[in-house]
């Protein structure tokens, strides 16, 4: 214990002496304004990743510059720990947000200042401050030990904001060079410093849209009601049949290679759920979903079927009394371990069919973006080493959590890598990440040195 | 029947001997640019009424212009057959539809043309053409007859393309100058001439707007799905319930007050139904409605649910996967005689009370624009006198048929008249009305002319 919390210190010590070296380079690095949506912006994320190989080839490290059709992905490897030792890989992301709207921000969203400790710029948080504390870290171990016996691998990409079009192809491409361990995404947050966290798994998604038609063009609904089949009737009673009122997703096969969680694991997480803050802050109960399982079961752990968009007829205002010819709905499900998204497509292709009312036909588009779920056991080793190191760092027991959203690439970065994967950050809800005036604290950029500094020397102590 | 078709002949001869001044008037009426949709009509809808007015006082009626917002309406009373004897009343209205795109016009909108005996120009069927030759008929009646043993007034509007705005106001204010035995309006068509038909009723109208309600904003449905009730899914599971996989309504009360029809009406009938026609036409199946009724039952003579509108959440291009704040439908129910229109949007509003979702709150917008159905049994005696005329005018069977559609203006006619109503009228479906190029025939100006003087012939020999 003693000598844990000697090497924390001496990673806050080295911190607070460099403080003023690491700030100029964090300050560089949030003025390149690499803004992926913005087209004019090329040079600047050009700009930016090239700063980022440098830093860690500075840092010993090799670095690559993978290509995609907008901004590079800056790949760096240490792997002087040979081919028998683990392998760690880190993800971030040093694209950012647009800044608008400018007269929001209190100082230039690409001139960074400190204000009370907390740095403000666009980036500051998400993703460039926990990307920063990451290289800064791996750069201060790498300089301070050159005999590390873990290989790290860093994938750092600019198109995160935009969807991370390029890198299925990147993934396809570098397999090999993407083989890991571990896997650590940092680019999430904690609820507050003293309730830190690891997020464990991500529900997946599918989605798709479902266009139902019927006459050739809208009707008269009283010259025609009674004769014509209403799309809007066959979408509302198709959608209708496909959830029972207690919540559960009624087609068939839905559930069918759901896993009951693994006890050890519900066991782990903080399933704490405060139904008087969630009604106060989005106005509505918490009465979604299964009548059987707890909100943070409903949220986490079960899959979802919600209907994103309805589309039919007339919606102006007022009234137009029509038979549309079409009727729009837009699904998404949100997918727990072992279940398919193309199978889980293919079962609601097939309900729609199977329900398809005489006179209406159906055409389905599927949404490609889609992804399994993600989950780590909290009893993999990076797990417990990292819970291990946040809560040291910190000084507060690190709870486990899950997410009920899909970050795409988690999945994928898990699947390509081969890797136990986990998320982490010291992001904050009060951050104002893609928002005016986004800040992060140089508390945190400390806390983050130490973790990351701390999970790899872990790592490397004990051999994982 | 040697004296009727020797009167239709006489009739036909007074058309014949005088069609050069009756087309005159004709053109006069068609010059008239009565637009009710555009402000800047306003002095050629003045205009235009004054003639009609005139039109009638020179028949000897008494005529009145009644103020509404916009344009007035034309009130002519012939009142000389005392209080004892019956009254007819006769509808149609002088405004018309604008007339753009000006440039798919073979000849100038407002300058009427003959071609191959039809007369082109706007309004040349809807509704001047019907107006002209029941005021033409009336006028050479009265001048031919000074003693009609038949009370007879007419109302002619010049709002109808707008909705009749002015018309619930002027019904109010005039109950009592409305009152008739008999009423018909003059408006509506025929298949083909020698399918001949009176419309013997019309359904009723009730509409309202439904919104669901959940949270105060869209939420991401990965990180809320599970915990937000998603007012989209209350939407559909409240709509599918409405209606039975058979087509039958499912709210309770909704056919309580449902009367069968007499068999007699049904047998008077024309229930003849083209399917093969309907596909071609409108490119679906007539598989809506009730499967326990023929087409043309569900279409004019059983009451339907429509859902005229859905909307919720994200409806554009790809995918959002957001939870809506909020998710609407607009329905319109299609009414049979007997059922209340504010009763039945009472039950509709009670069954969605009952059946939402708790987290998930409604409200629900009556539309103003209802009115109960209306029907008239073909053993009336204006039915059977009506039907004779237009029998022996075209020389072809008069059938009997329903509309499902509504005309508000018809049920609160009927309603403030008292009076046995039916519609009738020579339109053709080629007509082109809403249209460049609308056209009427000569031939149907002459046959409807004489059809009027027919009927009030026929109800004063027989004192009806």
């Amino acid at each position: 214990m003693h000598s844990q919390n000697a090497q924390i210190q001496e990673s806050f010590n080295i911190f607070d002496d460099n403080q003023s070296s690491l700030l100029s380079d964090f300050y560089t690095f949030l003025r390149f304004e690499s803004i992926s949506t913005q087209k004019e912006k090329k040079t600047e994320l050009n700009n930016c990743a090239k700063w980022v190989k440098d830093y860690l080839l500075s840092a010993g490290m090799q670095v690559e510059l993978w290509e995609t059709a907008t901004s590079p992905v800056v790949f760096a490897e240490w792997n002087k720990a040979g081919a028998d030792k683990p392998t760690l890989l880190i993800y971030n992301h040093y694209d950012v947000q647009p800044a608008d709207p400018f007269e929001l921000w209190e100082s230039p969203p690409f001139e960074p200042e400190e204000r009370d400790g907390q740095i403000y710029a666009r980036g500051a948080q998400d993703n460039k401050g926990q990307c920063f504390y990451t290289i800064a870290a791996v750069k201060t171990l790498l300089e301070k030990s050159r005999a590390l016996p873990l290989n790290l691998k860093l994938i750092i990409e600019g198109e995160e904001e935009v969807g991370s079009a390029g890198l299925p192809t990147i993934f396809e491409k570098h397999k090999k060079d993407l083989q890991a361990d571990h896997a650590i995404i940092v680019d999430v947050g904690v609820h507050s410093l003293d309730r830190p966290s690891i997020t464990l798994g991500l529900r997946g998604i599918c989605a798709l849209e479902i266009n139902l038609k019927g006459s050739l063009t809208d009707m008269h609904s009283g010259s025609h009601g009674g004769l014509a089949f209403n799309p809007n009737h066959a979408l509302v009673q198709i959608l209708g049949k496909m959830r029972a009122d207690d919540g559960r997703i009624l087609i068939p096969g839905f559930y069918d290679n759901v896993i009951e969680l693994d006890p050890t694991i519900l066991d782990s997480l903080d399933l704490a759920f405060d139904k008087e803050s969630y009604f106060c802050t989005f106005g509505t109960k918490a009465s979604g979903g299964e009548k059987d399982y707890t909100p943070i079961e409903r949220a986490w752990l079960r899959p979802t079927l919600e209907i994103n968009g309805l589309n039919g007829g007339y919606t102006g205002e007022g009234f137009k009394t029509v038979i549309p010819a079409l009727a729009q709905a837009k699904l998404s499900c949100r997918l727990v371990p072992n279940q398919d998204p193309k199978n889980i497509m293919q079962l609601i292709k097939d309900f729609v069919d199977s329900n398809l009312p005489e006179g209406i036909s159906c055409e389905i588009n599927i949404e490609h973006g889609y992804g399994p779920a993600v989950q780590t056991s909290p009893d993999e080793s990076l797990v417990q080493v990292a819970a291990k190191a946040i809560s040291d760092v910190t000084g507060h027991q690190c709870s486990f959590i899950m997410e009920g959203a899909s970050v795409p690439i988690a999945s994928a970065l898990s699947k390509v890598s081969g890797a136990k994967l986990l998320l982490m950050g010291y992001g904050l809800p009060s951050d104002n990440i893609h928002a005016p005036n986004e800040h992060f604290g140089i508390d945190r950029l400390k806390l983050g040195f130490a973790t990351i500094t701390r999970i790899i020397e872990k790592l490397s102590e004990e051999g994982l």
